[in-house]
């Protein structure tokens, strides 16, 4: 296999965003082939502003600081797309904004998804609760979950649901690398 | 009056935006004391771009634009509170989180203002017609204006208001300027 399946296997890395306007929760995970590696995941603490530039601010540089700590391949945003009040959706809106523009200004492609589709890619189940996805993250990425992070546990599973949709997008690659592997004589 | 009216006279921009989300106004305008000149204004189509994170990303480029052909020293914001449903103002309110995010990265400061609010401090009706806040705008700012720009007098009635706003906190400075010139005897 030699350098097809190193170049494949080239590490990834995606940023998982779950903003909020009381708390934004965020996940790293490293991605080499099939293998997933969590670097790092927790949430922001937004309430403590009671002034609302200050939260979008504050959003804005967190997020700049860990796209520039870990330099993220891609961005993964969980979106709801309705809400309980235009008021609670234009606040909402705003934050995704902003989280959005600090991807938007390092080139950083973004994806969204769907909460329910982030539920359904990670545990194959719609309508499962927190504590469901973080038991199956807690399996994929081995670590002891605590808590207090249930907030992160989402950003961290839009990262993982995002792997999940490429790698199902980009099936003829995997396709090819079992080629490769199970036809070794046609191969020079 | 020699340096005090020099130092209270220093020139400052302020850069007024509308954000939509299929076209956002802007305006500059230059303040020395109580003179205001009209800089520039303008809108940007998003219409044509389908994609909405195309959308915003535009948004954000040409804000960032805009702040470093002209460095505004502070930002004002036409930002809508309601609209007709919970879809269109979380569009809404990321194109606004995104063209905030612009000005914070510049570490501008940020001022939002009511439509209603912009028109009331224009034109001093606030249920006024945009034609109306046109003429007034044509009349304080000595320009004449284009049909087609009516989407930008919004943005340049936004920046209007603010430096009005900011006149009438200041007025302790006009009062400083007005004894100080009314009554020369006094000052060495």
């Amino acid at each position: 296999m030699g350098k097809i399946g190193e170049n494949s296997q080239r590490e990834k890395i995606i940023l998982g965003l779950d903003p909020g306007t009381s708390v934004m929760g965020y996940g790293l995970i490293a991605v080499a082939g099939q293998q997933l590696k969590l670097l790092q995941f927790g949430v922001i603490h937004l309430s403590k502003y009671t002034q609302h530039e200050l939260k979008l601010k504050k959003i804005f540089e967190r997020v700049l600081s860990l796209i520039d700590d870990y330099h993220p391949d891609e961005v993964a945003l969980e979106a709801p797309f309705y809400g309980k009040n235009v008021q609670s959706m234009l606040k909402l809106g705003r934050a995704q904004g902003v989280a959005m523009a600090a991807a938007l200004s390092r080139e950083i492609p973004i994806t969204e998804y769907a909460p329910k589709k982030v539920k359904q890619s990670v545990t194959s189940n719609g309508n499962a609760s927190k504590e469901q996805v973080a038991a199956m993250l807690m399996t994929l990425l081995s670590f002891q979950e605590s808590p207090r992070l249930l907030d992160a546990t989402d950003a961290l599973a839009v990262a993982v649901c995002h792997h999940f949709q490429q790698g199902s997008a980009k099936s003829s690659v995997k396709s090819w690398k079992a080629f490769v592997s199970e036809n070794p004589g046609r191969m020079r």
